[in-house]
């Protein structure tokens, strides 16, 4: 796992050593999830795991389930970071649409097919599907801010007049990511660069033969 | 449950009582697979709750996974059979490929909202994330047959025309059902009938502004 950059200033002892504490119950998390899976991972077992007091993850969060959350968090974080080291939070607007969501959709590729983040978020999104709780703070914690990054590169695109102004950006991004979450989620296909860019191709112009303007919509 | 119509000429008893000893199964198996998960569901409790021996299912089936199979494969039937009775296991070809594919995605929304089909459907859809034998034997054996239609319905309005010859049919129809299955998986939003009448739209005439032909492609 990649190191956050430590702060210029040095820490006193106590929060580097909270901040070790921290890194390590991460960890653990998600190394038990990966194994067991979400049902059968404790409190105990992360703090065991990590060398730590129960108490003391019982001081920073409330259940399981917001360690577990936290340290996914963490860890797309951290693997951003790691794909692009100081980057913004935002999609690339190099004002050629298809070229930035490919370069984004080809980064998700290597995301989705690196163990360290695959095992533990298939054991999360896997609890999601029948755990309507977890479910709904796993969209809203980590899913629906990486989607809405989508909606304002594609606003930015209507304004530039590459997008058609009557297209619901929250609706369209679908087109290109559910594509590439149900073959990783439910192993419906193969994922790889080509893959992604044709999905691009495809959700911006359409599969319909030009001039077939039978459902043509502002 | 729809029952299956009987056949014209009437069955003998023995294949009349195993035809109730299988319905009473695949029943029980979709019933407890959705109050206890699938790792909680066994061949014991499948037998107690349907009234018959282990032995019984151990004679048709070799495992807990081939009898939740057949199960949803049966319930999946069901469903079809109720939606349209006597329907051929085909989408239909009124020479509008728009308004196809935008009532065979209605009538999708209805079944994902079936409560008799959701609860076992994501038991079994939440095993497949984690567990990637039981995810490769769901996929071909329900979801991989149901794709294939699309395909041939994409086939047929490419030979018509009204498809792009380069398009390739098994990825194009991921434009539509994609976003489906994962705002039921995740529930990433909500679905309707105006959500996947907007994604066919969408995937059709893509979402670019016309004009806009920087990557229109063959």
């Amino acid at each position: 796992m990649v190191q956050k950059s430590t702060p210029a200033k040095p820490a006193p002892d106590s929060t580097r050593r909270s901040e070790k504490s921290r890194r390590a119950i991460y960890g653990a998390a998600l190394a038990l999830v990966g194994e067991v899976g979400y049902q059968k991972t404790t409190i105990e077992g992360i703090a065991a795991r990590a060398g730590v007091g129960k108490q003391t993850i019982y001081r920073w969060w409330a259940s399981k389930g917001d360690v577990l959350m936290e340290a996914f968090v963490d860890l797309s974080e951290q693997a951003a970071e790691a794909a692009q080291p100081g980057r913004q939070y935002a999609i690339p607007d190099t004002g050629d649409l298809a070229a930035d969501l490919k370069a984004v959709l080809r980064a998700t590729v290597d995301e989705l097919l690196d163990p360290a983040f695959e095992v533990p978020s298939r054991a999360l999104a896997a609890e999601g599907v029948v755990n309507e709780e977890i479910g709904r703070r796993f969209v809203a914690r980590l899913l629906e801010p990486s989607l809405q990054l989508y909606v304002q590169r594609l606003r930015a695109a209507q304004g530039a007049g590459e997008v058609r102004p009557g297209v619901d950006p929250r609706i369209a991004l679908e087109l290109f990511v559910s594509p590439l979450a149900q073959r990783w989620l439910q192993r419906t296909g193969p994922i790889s660069y080509e893959y992604t860019d044709t999905l691009v191709d495809y959700a911006l112009n359409g599969i319909a033969a030009p001039g077939d303007g039978k459902s043509r919509i502002g």
